[in-house]
């Protein structure tokens, strides 16, 4: 029998680590990359230069015998067109959920799901009207195409939230600044045939709404934790996902709502490579092709992931490394991208007793690869915790 | 600073592991594989075809900072030539060593060693003499390119040994047919700084000449640990080891024996991906490019590494691989391989409590990957444990 063929549209760090689980299993992983210098390029066999849109869209999926993604930057319409015959996974049901913010509140709320208050606003007295109720500061978000604390503004009053909508080409989700006590997220991967596995519940800690690092246990008792992978279950089978979702949740007052949903393997699973029996990447690849799924245990009491984000375009993880290996031991997975202020470069993930004890040495470890150019800085404290809604 | 640059010179499953490590550092690593049905060509982007002789291997090694190697059928003179200008790892003294059996003892001897009492034989005479002193049944071994079991027989009489060193165009190993109590290895990861780290010494199960399972913690006392540990550290100083060497060892009446040592990653090695903190490719990469080591603990309490030994040309293990993921948590590689009977077609890795219990799981699975078509047999029993020398 051939290997199982799986197509990934996109080519940056997912796809990049998406590949590697697929080289273990030895499947035949092709990839659809948009750029030349994007991270699979330069270390995997099998990709294709092409745009996610139209007839380069069209004719990748063609090819595959099931085709899935590394981002949600793709052209809907072409999926939709193609998904009746071809195995794409996961569908335009969820991916126009992951898409649109908009969408994905909508149809989350339907579902009778927890999530903070919110609406869609193109004028002043929209706002006026939601501030009304819910008082300054606000958050307001681009419905689409936002990451990594882009798209998302805290806004004080009525001028500064004008300035975003006439700004903006399409109506803004609107939601109260939350008092958070703190971010998680649960990913889950699902098999069209609705099998499904659960990975732990992790911390996140988001910094000018990028997320910085995961946690794991997530600081949250029992009964919460139980609550939010029920969460998980549950929008997974309401939007039908198939693959890895990433569910980020809000706790506010001791109850949880959603944030956001991903449909992808998702930066707050790239712990689960080394601290989980069966990494995000190779779930995924599994569950697209709809077979068995591995285990999600942890294979450590806890660990922790931080993000390398380059200081400037001076960062030089490639020179730092050999000092950065010596701190300890560290895994680190750096993606092959051109460093450019607080861009995603790189993560390390760290095995420990507990969240805080992997935390400090990856933090440290990430704070060294980032770098600019000339002796590292000395250690800085730990990032500061949640203070507002985050992306 | 530009990424380390690293060239492996030979393109199997080893490469194909090593480049795996090489992506999530972002090192930037070349292969020249032999062949273009080679493990790494359908998978790694930066594969060049070429033999690993003279002007081809000569081209490769020039065009790289530091170079290493997959396997040991390396053209020793062209190395020898281009080792005082180039940074080749390890260099021809290790090299010479691994690739020859018989300057293996030799140098062993030389040190003080332990070995098993061998001899060089050429004539019938040589094998009496031999023989007179040490009884029947004898191991012979050809000194050079044996593996899996092959260039490696028992013989019973001397009819027997006359076929085989007609057979042979060179002088032959001789070795008595030890009573072995159990095989073991250590690897060690040596930088050329001298720096090194040990890994957890592992017990290897041996079928027909051929390594089958690999169990760690081995069931052997602290002393003897301590030991096997010595003679790693000992014998990569010697040999003036940089990289992995691995280094295989009889335990006979209580005592330990060198049986012989790999200048590579190995077979031994593997559960190293998922059951220690640091790979042994990762840590071979460190090694070579005299960079800071990586911790080698054991992640779990014992772990099990079974090889998937295809039964014939029928093995399939793309379409048994469903059926395998299915059983339980497993870590699979496959390496792209075509079956043909007894060939090493890929690997199994299990964590666990204790080593005979991941064995269980890992063997399992392995059998299931490498059944030929049709329904899969029902579980064998454990592999039969050590009965004579192995290869």
């Amino acid at each position: 029998m051939a290997r199982a063929q799986i197509g990934i549209v996109g080519g940056g760090q997912l796809a990049r680590m998406a590949a590697q689980a697929a080289i273990s299993l030895d499947l035949d992983l092709h990839v659809l990359a948009g750029q030349e210098g994007d991270p699979t390029t330069a270390v995997f066999a099998k990709v294709r230069r092409g745009e996610a849109v139209g007839d380069s869209l069209a004719e990748f999926i063609r090819d595959c015998q099931v085709t899935t993604f590394d981002h949600e930057g793709v052209d809907l319409e072409t999926v939709a067109a193609l998904e009746r015959r071809h195995q794409i996974r996961p569908g335009t049901r969820t991916l126009r959920a992951a898409v649109d913010k908009s969408v994905q509140r909508d149809l989350l709320q339907a579902a009778g799901l927890p999530l903070p208050p919110f609406a869609l606003v193109s004028a002043e007295a929209d706002v006026a009207a939601f501030a009304e109720q819910h008082g300054w500061p606000l958050m307001l978000k681009t419905p689409r195409g936002g990451y990594d604390g882009r798209g998302v503004w805290q806004v004080d009053d009525p001028d500064q939230a004008r300035t975003h909508l006439d700004a903006a080409a399409n109506p803004l989700l609107v939601e109260p600044f939350l008092a958070l006590q703190a971010e998680l997220a649960v990913l889950v991967a699902r098999r069209p045939c609705g099998d499904t596995v659960i990975y732990p519940v992790v911390q996140t800690i988001q910094e000018r709404g990028q997320c910085r690092e995961v946690l794991v246990p997530a600081p949250i008792e029992e009964p919460l934790v139980e609550r939010a992978r029920r969460l998980g279950r549950t929008i997974a089978e309401e939007l039908d996902a198939t693959g890895i979702l990433a569910v980020e949740l809000f706790v506010v007052d001791g109850h949880l709502l959603v944030n956001e949903v991903a449909a992808r393997p998702h930066n707050t699973g790239h712990l689960t490579i080394e601290g989980c029996t069966t990494s995000q990447f190779e779930n995924h690849l599994r569950a697209v092709l709809d077979w068995p799924l591995g285990s999600t245990d942890l294979v450590a009491p806890a660990a922790a992931m931080v993000n390398v984000l380059a200081v400037d375009q001076s960062s030089d993880p490639a020179a730092r490394l050999p000092e950065a290996l010596a701190l300890g031991p560290v895994h680190v997975h750096l993606y092959g991208k051109a460093a450019r202020a607080a861009r995603k470069i790189g993560h390390v993930t760290v095995l420990g007793d507990t969240p805080e004890q992997a935390a400090k040495l990856a933090r440290r470890t990430a704070e060294v690869l980032a770098a600019p150019t000339g002796p590292v800085p000395a250690p800085t404290g730990p990032v500061p915790g949640p203070r507002g809604a985050g992306a």
